[in-house]
C-alpha cells in the first residue's frame, strides 16, 4: 500500500517494509534535543533509566530559552545541561553564546537533515520538516527515553497535502503562507496529522520560508510538516555541511485525508490576531480597520529570526525610524546570523533606525524575557504563537506577522502594510 | 577661605560664595535622574508632591536596569516611566532599546557636562565626574523631591586629593587604577569625601578610563569623584553636542584630609577579588597562585561599556578563542557604542571568538538578568562591585578586573595576565 513521505521515513526507522496510518510502531531515532527549560527536568529520568545517553553524537542540549541567564534558576539549569553534556562527552556541546536558538542552530550546525527521524522536547521541533526529516514534538519523559534507548514510540499519522502553486508577490513570505493555511483549517485542522507541502509552489519558497512554514505546523495541531528535498535543500545541507542524507518521496497514490489547495499569488500579507494563530486576517482587512496601534515590535525568534527573514526586514526598515514611543528587537536566530547581519549592513539599518539586538536567544517569545510586556501591551510579533499571556500579562495582546509587517509597523507605529512602505529620506 | 573643586561648585549652585566641610546647603539641580528601578518608586512621591518637574529639560528616565523587560514587573515599571515621560513632556525621552546604560548615555547625549550638579537615583552616579561635575546618588524620596523643587540638600564634603602622575604601561586602564586606589584606602576610605583626581598623570587617561574611575568613587564611600577639567574634556563635551558649561577649580590651598600619591607607572592588572571592591590583588599576585577558573567573563557596563573598554579587549581577543567552556557576554553601553563596535569590527573579533553581545543595559552586573551566576559559579567581570550575591547565587563568586584582564581571562579560562597574550592563530 502507498505511504506519504512521512509514513516513509518512520517506515524505514522502525525496520519495516510499510507501516499505515493509526499504528504504532517503535522508531530508531537520529538526533534527540533538550533545551534549557526541559533538558534539566529529562537529566532525574536519564539518571533512572542508568543515566547515559545511546549515542554521544545524536544527543544534543541547547541553552536558548532562557540564556543569557535569565536568573538564578536559569543559571542552575543551564549549569545542569552543560555538566551533563561534558560528563557525557557528547559531540555537540552547545554553550550559551556561542550558539543560538535550537531550531535554527541545529539546521546550521549540519544536525538536521533529510530522511531524519528527530525528536525534540519542545513543541517547534518540527521545523526540520523543511528539510525532509521526520521531526516532532515530544514532552519530557519521552525525551528522556529517547536519550536512552535511541528509540521513540509514534503512533503513525494520517496526512494533509497542502498543494503550493503560483507566485507569491515580493511582499509574501513564508509566515504569511503558514498563518493564511492555519487561518483556513483551523489551529486544529492537522492534528495529530502530517502536514506534507508539494506542488509547483514549493520552488518558490526559500529554505528560509520552509522553516517558517514547517516550524507553525504544530499550530495547526500537526504531528510534523514536512517539504519534499529538492535543489535548494540539497545545497542548504551541504554548505551545512551535510554529507549524508536520504530522500523519501511519498508514493503518487499516498492516501491524504485532504488536500488543501495554496494559490501563492494570491496570498496577502497575514496578520494572526490574539490570541490564536488561526485568528488570520490579511492586511487589507486590517487597512480598514482603525489603526491598531503597538507598544513592542519583535523581529526574530526560532520562526523568523534567520537572514533572508532579517534581510527582508532591513529593506524596508532602511532609512527610516522607528515610530517614536515604539520599542523594537531585533533577535537573529543564532550567532552566525548576527554576523551576517553584521557583514551585510543590517545591523547598521536597525539600530540607525531605532531597534535594539537582543543576543540570540527564544527571548520574548513564550515571554520568557528580553521583551515580556506589561498590562494592557500590545505587541506585533513574528514569533509563533499569540496565546493569552504568553509574552507577558494576561491582559498584553500579541500580533503575529511576517518580518515585512513587522518592519512596516514598526515605522508606522500601527500594524501596517509592508506594501506601502517607501525608501526613508 | 579655600575650596576644593566640589566645594566651589556646590557653593555655586547654593548661591553661596562660600562654603566649608559640614555645612548643610540647599543646591539648585542641573540633572536629575532616575532609572526603572528607582523612577518607579518615586513616581508616588512625586505625585504627593504636586505631580509636576520643575524643568522639563532637566529630568530624565533611563530604562536600563531590567530591560528589554525582563518579567511582567519590569514592563510595569518601563511603562510607568516612559508614560510619566511622555505626560510631563520632558525634552529627554528615552526609550529601551534606543538609548544604552544611564551613567553612559547620559554623557553621550551632552546632558552631563563641567560644572554642573546632579543627582541620580543610582549609587553610580558619580560617574559624571569626570566631566568636571559635581554628581552623587541619592535615595527615591531624594529623587522625587528633586524632580519637583529643582534642589537637593547636601552637607557639604571634605576631599582627599588623589594625586596621579607617572604614564601607565599600555595594558592598565582606568580600572586598574581605581581598583588599586580602593585596595590602598579601602571600601570606607574615602567615605562622605570628594574624591578629586589631580596631577600630570590625569593627562595620561583617557575620558572613559576617568568615566571609569569616578564610576567606582563610591566603591571607596566617596560622596563624589570628580577630574579636572582639560582638552580631553573640553573635546568630548564638544562631542556630545554640549554648547555651555562651567569650569571650576580647586584653590591652590584648598584643604584635603589626606592626598594619596599613585604612580601610574607602577601601577599593575589588578583585580579584586570576592566579596569587595577594596580586596584587590595585582595580576602578579594572581599568576602566583593556583590558577581561578572561571564560567562566565563580562565585558561591559557603566564601568567599562565604552568604547575604549571594548577596543581594549578586541585587541586582545583578537584572532583567539574563548575558553571552551567559559560563556562571555559583551555588554556596549548604548546604541551608539554598540554600532561602533560594528564599524570598527570589533563585533566580528568578538563573535568570531565565541563571545555573545547582550542588549545595551545594566543587566548582570547586579544579577539582574542576560547573565546571573549559579551556585558555585565563578566570573570575571568588568562591572563594579563583587558583593556577595550581586551576580546570582550567594555562593558565586565574583572578580572584577579591566576589560583586558578580561580579554585574557576569557581566553585562558582562568584569571589571566593581559600583558603575556599574543595574537592569536
Amino acid at each position: 500500500m502507498a505511504m506519504t513521505m512521512t509514513q516513509k521515513i518512520l517506515a524505514a526507522h522502525a525496520g519495516l517494509d510499510h507501516v499505515e496510518a493509526g499504528q504504532l510502531i517503535q522508531a530508531n531515532l537520529d538526533l534527540v534535543m533538550a533545551n534549557d527549560i526541559t533538558g534539566p527536568m529529562a537529566l532525574p529520568i536519564i539518571q533512572q533509566m542508568g543515566g547515559h545517553v545511546f549515542n554521544q553524537d545524536k544527543v544534543v542540549f541547547v541553552p536558548d530559552h532562557f540564556t543569557p541567564n535569565k536568573d538564578i534558576k536559569s543559571a542552575e539549569n543551564s549549569k545542569a545541561i552543560l555538566e551533563f553534556s561534558i560528563q557525557e562527552k557528547l559531540t555537540h556541546k552547545l554553550i550559551q553564546g556561542k550558539c543560538g536558538v535550537e531550531h535554527a542552530i541545529l539546521p546550521e550546525l549540519g544536525l538536521t537533515y533529510a530522511g531524519q527521524c528527530v525528536i525534540g522536547a519542545d513543541s517547534h521541533t518540527c521545523t526540520y520538516g523543511a528539510l525532509g526529516a521526520f521531526s516532532t514534538g515530544v514532552g519530557t519523559t519521552d525525551i528522556a527515553a529517547g536519550m536512552v534507548t535511541g528509540q521513540a514510540w509514534f503512533k503513525i499519522p494520517t496526512a494533509i497535502k497542502i498543494y503550493l502553486h503560483g507566485k507569491p508577490n515580493p511582499y509574501i513570505s513564508g509566515k504569511d503562507v503558514i498563518l493564511h493555511i492555519i487561518g483556513e483549517i483551523g489551529v486544529d485542522g492537522a492534528l495529530y496529522k502530517s502536514m506534507e507541502f508539494v506542488g509547483p509552489g514549493v520552488a518558490e519558497l526559500s529554505m528560509d520560508d520552509r522553516f517558517t512554514i514547517c516550524n507553525m505546523a504544530i499550530e495547526a495541531g500537526a504531528k510534523n510538516g514536512i517539504f519534499p528535498v529538492d535543489d535548494q535543500t540539497i545545497e542548504y545541507m551541504k554548505q551545512a555541511g551535510v554529507k549524508d542524507y536520504t530522500v523519501y518521496e511519498a508514493d503518487e497514490d499516498a492516501n491524504y485525508e485532504q488536500v488543501v489547495d495554496v494559490d501563492l499569488s494570491q496570498i496577502r500579507p497575514t496578520v494572526a490576531f490574539p490570541h490564536l494563530p488561526g485568528n488570520a486576517h490579511t492586511i487589507d482587512e486590517v487597512e480598514a480597520m482603525e489603526p491598531i496601534y503597538v507598544d513592542q515590535v519583535v523581529i526574530g525568534s526560532c520562526t523568523n529570526g534567520r537572514i533572508s527573514d532579517l534581510r527582508k526586514a532591513a529593506a524596508i526598515l532602511k532609512g527610516h525610524k522607528v515610530a517614536e514611543n515604539v520599542r523594537v528587537m531585533v533577535v537573529p536566530a543564532t550567532q552566525k546570523i548576527f554576523l551576517q547581519c553584521v557583514h551585510e549592513g543590517l545591523v547598521d539599518i536597525f539600530v540607525e533606525a531605532g531597534c535594539a539586538f537582543n543576543t540570540p536567544s527564544c527571548g520574548p517569545c513564550m515571554g520568557g524575557h528580553m521583551g515580556v510586556l506589561a498590562k494592557g501591551e500590545k505587541c506585533l510579533s513574528t514569533t509563533n504563537r499569540n496565546f493569552v499571556g504568553r509574552m507577558g500579562d494576561v491582559e498584553s495582546l500579541i500580533y503575529l506577522a511576517s518580518p515585512e509587517v513587522a518592519a512596516a509597523t514598526a515605522i508606522k507605529g500601527y500594524i501596517a502594510n509592508p506594501e506601502r512602505m517607501e525608501e526613508g529620506k
